[in-house]
């Protein structure tokens, strides 16, 4: 029953699970990047690790290889040229389902202590994976540093611990003695298996390749399923130093590497070959509508766990801190150029204007004001590229350029110098207005930094438009401002109805677009931006069957 | 938090609770149709109120009432001609959705007590539901009082047990402190809540229609949804008396009694276009592959949990209890013609034949002696139209009249006259022999008395054939006969592999077609046969959201 990595990590196990019971603040990765924490060379020795993959084959030793791929372009404008094994997909599988019945047989305490010890090595390797989370996603520093690194390795942990709380209620053996009266009882044994349902694909995406991959990827293994991470083909280096990572830990577990491997896929063809595969049993996936729409209708053997676009929305009715409601939707407008499936796109004002702690501000006036918070917030250039990143595809500086065709521009985007990567394409975040009729223009996702105010009749209008968006298009997140106990609860109905996480009234060091592990539900599974949320027991209660034997005891 | 039925059926949660966490034998409602449990005057009540509905429109207060319907035809030739009301199917809907935010507001909690209060009442009518499950359903007097009362019951109550334990351990608010060094911590104060997905849609079958509804009728209720339960079109009285209770239940509570409706649909393009509307969101369905296939693929909207067809198995290497395999087989054959989901299909003998305690027996033998022993068992009339009960459907008669092109017949199906009922529809199965090679006689399912012995080459090919039909066909129930541990463990990992259940060397009081609740689980969701399972954490935790809310709280 035991195993020496369950022993190990049991503690960092035990406070997970009461962690995600108690919902309050904590975690055992530490999100600031400290010398004293990560160790004083850290920092120069994960972006050496990094640097010595560039113009270099990445190895991996998987089956199948046939060759090596790899076209990422840095929107930092640094060079990488790193090339990666491309694996026969069928070898890939063969290989992953042949190490199936030994991960059963490690069983669920096992199989969380081996996913624990991936877990800590990919935290002792932070700094490594952020530098090659900032340089294929544009992200900032401290952001590709949490977010890549501990906010990613708390979501591994959290499904970890999902699907361990999960597993540990499954009796192994049972005696079911059933009476017969004066007769003697029937008496049967009877075991019960956790045994996983197959191959687990998780594809990643562009902006977010760890921590968005980490919950799926961890789930799916955590209950006996070996995964294939298929990444996105600009952010293939985190996803590789990932699975590295997790292929030492099993083999020095004496496990098969093959439960974790890299499938460097070019074609979308072959990608949804590998997706629509009989052997694949579950698909993790964050991405476009499209394709995300295209797997839910085509991997039918598959049970699909998917996030997809949204809008999210802001409702401001009134505020009694104007200030800093203004500071914090502006750092949330900005924060990796709103490269974040949690961005706010919408912002819903009443035509008439709001009531605020500096007096009656008109439609125009909160725009204009949102728009100056945002210039100034960017105001110094070091601020500015450290919060802002780079923008990380073609299609988002596309979409900027011509935003100016979706509305009135109330703040135009600008292309800033970064002081120390001149090739990165930096853009300030355009902020637009229109017209709650103008549904063609904010109620599609406008990936990027482009947000619009959005002027409604009034506010039960802007709260009856926000359930509207989300029912219709979906949302990760939606916010309140209002100093109305009535309007705070009808929006939170409306929340309740249209199955979206609410916000109010942030003002101070929280914001919309940021949710915490073990603490906020990443999605929720209620509306169209996502079928599944990171994490609940639905996530991974599913991925995993009991099979039982029975027979005569008496 | 606390509710007057929630405390009332607290302990009897708390121990359905420990039942599922330790799978031994349990149950609150008394099998045995015992008139010291149930009243000395039970069975002549029950039968009177069912007798009652003869003839008359059965009364249901529903919304959208247009007419009457109902054409069900006794398998016991007893003239019914009971009309049920037939409702617009969108004002059910519409009840049903108005009706939600209130029973979302009851929470977790209430809503387990009204289940246990429900299930109670229907346990206490438990003679009067076995009587309309009888004659609807052509089940025998004890399965049907046994199955379509307590044993159903168990299996609702089940589902609540894991509806409550899931959602019990979502906390309902939290506050989250998160340390800001020297600075002050950022504190949020945050609200979860438990939301149900949306209208529950549950589809029964002709032969179970309350022990296959049950599961999908309350674990979606206790999670949050309202149901609409439509009945299969030959076994709508169990439904309606279910629904009635239910309604009783609810309006005595104060809530909505639209949260439970019954559908009483004629036209199969009624139905789909009940599956396909889009506010329901849940389908528990049991049925035809045909059926469950559209399901999945056009009502895309919903979860779907669907129990479908299977080729159920045996495999018999060997045996020390030769008589007793025979005599256990012979019941699980016989037992309600084979009209079970879990019925044995297949039995696969080696070519050569088997080692027994009798001695060796040829191939021929061991089809013959079971032959044999099914003809003895049902040598009583009595005995024999007490277990076998009545044929459910014409298709059913319809294949036993010509399963003797399906193979070689061992044993002919006799026509039965019913000592109580002369217009009874009673057949004694068929037995036939076939070669392994014969896949389209045996390796699709032949629902009803009609059962194959399949020649195989020897044990280990009959292992490898049955995890073959398992994985192609499905499978409810698997079974092994063999005294070599070697055999059962090649068995067990075959089963493991295929994900299947399996019973080994069922020789007493137990058999190969039955589960008990809170011990053996029904179906595993991992082969074709179903794809979910009654009841685990799976089939509950993906039926409600949980939606939160967060602000600053310092």
């Amino acid at each position: 029953m035991t195993h020496p990595l369950f022993e190990k990590h049991k503690a960092t196990l035990d406070a997970a699970i009461d962690a995600i019971r108690s919902r309050g603040y904590w975690t055992p990765f530490v999100e600031m990047p400290s010398p004293r924490v990560y160790g004083e060379t850290a920092n120069e020795a994960g972006k050496a690790a990094v640097e010595a993959c560039f113009g270099k084959e990445f190895e991996l030793d998987q089956p199948g290889r046939s060759g090596t791929a790899g076209t990422e372009v840095s929107p930092y404008g640094v060079d990488l040229n790193v090339r990666y094994p491309v694996c026969d997909v069928e070898a890939l599988i063969i290989a992953a389902e042949a190490a199936m019945p030994e991960w059963q047989k490690v069983g669920a305490a096992g199989r969380s202590g081996v996913c624990l010890e991936i877990l800590d090595r990919l935290n002792k390797r932070s700094f490594e994976i952020a530098h090659a989370v900032m340089l294929t996603t544009g992200q900032g520093w401290m952001m590709a540093f949490q977010a890549g690194g501990p906010h990613a390795q708390d979501r591994g942990l959290e499904a970890v611990a999902y699907a361990w709380d999960e597993q540990s209620r499954i009796v192994a053996e049972a005696t079911w003695e059933k009476p017969q009266g004066k007769n003697p009882p029937l008496v049967m044994k009877k075991h019960f298996e956790i045994v996983g349902r197959g191959v687990a694909l998780v594809i990643g995406c562009g902006t977010f390749p760890t921590w968005n991959t980490y919950p799926g990827v961890f789930a799916a293994l955590a209950t006996g399923n070996p995964v294939i991470i298929k990444p996105h083909s600009n952010a293939i280096l985190p996803a590789a130093i990932t699975v590295k990572i997790a292929r030492e830990v099993l083999a020095e577990a004496g496990l098969d590497p093959n439960l974790v491997s890299l499938a460097v896929v070019e074609k979308r063809a072959d990608t949804q070959a590998l997706a629509t595969h009989p052997a694949v049993k579950s698909i993790d996936f964050t991405g476009s509508n499209v394709f995300g729409k295209w797997l839910l209708d085509n991997a039918r053997q598959a049970n699909v766990y998917a996030e997809l676009a949204g809008v999210n929305n802001v409702v401001i009715e009134s505020t009694d801190q104007y200030k800093a409601m203004l500071r914090n939707l502006a750092f949330t407008l900005s924060l990796y150029s709103g490269q974040m499936c949690t961005t706010t796109q919408a912002i819903l004002v009443p035509a008439g204007g709001i009531d605020t702690d500096q007096g009656h501000k008109s439609f125009d006036e909160v725009a204009a004001d949102l728009g100056t918070a945002i210039d100034r917030f960017l105001g110094d250039i070091n601020v500015a590229t450290a919060v802002l990143g780079a923008i990380q595809s073609e299609a988002t500086l596309a979409r900027i350029a011509e935003a100016g065709e979706y509305g009135h521009i109330v703040l135009p985007s600008k292309k800033l110098e970064h002081p120390e990567f001149p090739k990165a394409e930096v853009r300030t975040p355009v902020l637009l207005s229109c017209d709650a009729a103008d549904e063609k223009s904010y109620m599609e996702e406008r990936f990027g930094p482009i947000s619009f105010v959005v002027k409604v009749a009034d506010g039960a209008a802007a709260i009856a438009l926000s359930e509207r968006i989300v029912r219709e298009h979906g949302a990760l997140t939606v916010g309140l401002y209002s100093t109305g106990q009535d309007v705070i609860d009808a929006m939170t109905d409306a929340t309740l109805r249209a199955g979206v996480a609410l916000s109010i009234n942030l003002t101070g060091g929280v914001f919309v677009n940021q949710s915490a592990a073990f603490s906020d539900y990443h999605g929720t599974g209620a509306n169209p931006s996502a079928n599944a949320s990171y994490s609940d027991s639905a996530f991974v209660a599913n991925r995993f069957r009991v099979i039982q034997r029975r027979y005569h005891a008496a």
